[in-house]
């Protein structure tokens, strides 16, 4: 099966109580396209960079079976850069700087053979370049998760709510789902949340873990706790690349597999988060996701 | 088997953005006592009341096996207040107001029949007293916890690190334990917390749930969501005390059962969040406790 990923491919400057990184490759699409790329072939991206991007990260994508049909490239412009300071708990962010250059006026283009997907991430972007790819399918995808953020609330709400009405899961973070839905509670948030769209929810608490809602039913996968995080960019990114790739992998859409799913985005993310941007999703193998699923079954196994 | 639990008997005004509770029952040892009533009989109290303390509340707990012998009382005096107001997202508080009152020269006194303790639970209180209650036991039990506060880091170090060094589980929040060890990872903050003595460590984070490190073995247990919390007050002894509770019923301190442990602890504390002060842990029945543990088990069962 196939997976569509749409979101940023950029550059990000990062800065964290444990060092710094320069113009180094960020962007949603670029974590989700990686970190999905070890479960399913192809990941066609729908994306747009200008002529500054790596030649060779756009090869080693490639190399992963990532499809860049879709990849817009626009030699004359430059890619969107985002610049941001992480403080000690590494919970919290400041943006120093963001250049939307090639992403100002981006408008995706599916290619033909995009328009039959069967599983879409819609990474984090207007809500209204989420609605213009929606349009452009043929069908509906089997499954179809979106991203997003509070800044889309503040500024794009009713956009937001068209987009939230046609998908399937939505993966946002616990202020995020607090601000969505105005309870503190989340799961007073998750029932709200349910009503706007998504039938699943997947709440991101970064070091704390993610829940799935999904109508009654709660699952609550720990993040691994970790002795050295040295970059926590695009671990929500790395986390829905896992959870979508394994469910495009498995295509099974019981509650029992998205809660493997949610353990496979987990997964991933705590891979993510160990070096400065996609560096440890570049190096990767079976056996070693393979023995870090096994280190999230021992962390909450008890028995009664 | 029995259980010694030693900590403040007192009254606190509660102050939440759902509602405010004045002069209700508190302490930390009030909490742990009827967390471990569900478990073990007698739990035997150490600790100290004045005379404004209800009469109500002690039959209550000596109905439900737990031995007043080492409470002392001083009919002229009053008990220990505290006042607290917590925030929007319940994890902080702020103190209003400390009256010491029968605490501030309290010296406790091990009845004869609590000195060959095989369970010691050493609420939160100044390692002085602590340490006082240890000198008094005729032999080692088989498992000494202790809880304690930011507040004796602060102002009792070196009391604090002669206690550590005695005790077999430590049981602190997320902050106290980067605060101790000077670390900021949990997982790096273990490790040198266990070399000051303690070979088992709970961290607790309130909603986020709880950690036991035992050397490089890790267990989390996360928090049930609810949709409603009241009152936070009291969750973490809550905690230790069905934690303890449940080991000193069961008398087996494999890591298996540790495991076990972390799960009743946090069934209880899922509990006693529910209502003010300790109003919910008195109107439990065992259906009601096994059905939460059954729910706690579900929130994490994943298969691969």
């Amino acid at each position: 099966m196939s997976l569509v990923a749409v979101g940023t491919v950029a550059f990000d400057d990062i800065e964290t109580p444990f060092g710094r990184a320069e113009k180094v490759i960020g962007g949603a699409c670029t974590y989700i396209s990686l970190a999905a790329s070890y479960f399913v072939k192809p990941v066609q991206v729908v994306s747009v960079i200008g002529g500054d991007f790596p030649e060779d990260m756009l090869r080693h994508l490639e190399g992963r079976g990532v499809d860049l049909e879709g990849l817009q490239v626009r030699p004359d412009e430059k890619s969107f850069f985002w610049a941001g300071k992480y403080y000690r708990d590494l919970n919290t962010r400041d943006t120093l700087d963001t250049q939307l250059n090639v992403l100002a006026d981006f408008d995706p283009v599916l290619p033909e053979s995009y328009r039959n997907a069967e599983y879409l991430m819609l990474g984090n972007l207007t809500p209204q370049v989420q609605l213009r790819v929606l349009e452009q399918l043929k069908s509906r995808p089997k499954l179809v998760a979106m991203d997003t953020m509070n800044f889309w609330m503040d500024t794009a709400m009713s956009d937001l709510l068209k987009v939230l009405k046609k998908v399937d899961v939505l993966t946002i973070n616990d202020e995020e789902a607090r601000q969505l839905s105005g309870e503190h509670s989340l799961v007073k948030a998750a029932r709200l949340i349910h009503q706007m769209g998504p039938k699943f929810l997947v709440i991101k608490k970064g070091e704390h873990g993610a829940l799935l809602f999904h109508n009654d039913e709660l699952f609550y996968a720990p993040a691994l706790p970790l002795a050295e995080v040295t970059d926590p960019t695009g671990a929500g990114d790395t986390f829905a690349g896992g959870f979508m790739g394994w469910l495009a992998k498995s295509g099974d859409l019981s509650m029992a597999n998205m809660r493997r799913a949610v353990i496979y985005g987990s997964t991933m993310a705590s891979f993510c988060v160990e070096k400065f941007s996609v560096e440890r999703l570049q190096e990767l193998t079976p056996e070693m996701i393979h023995g870090r699923i096994q280190q999230f079954a021992d962390l909450v196994h008890f028995k009664m």
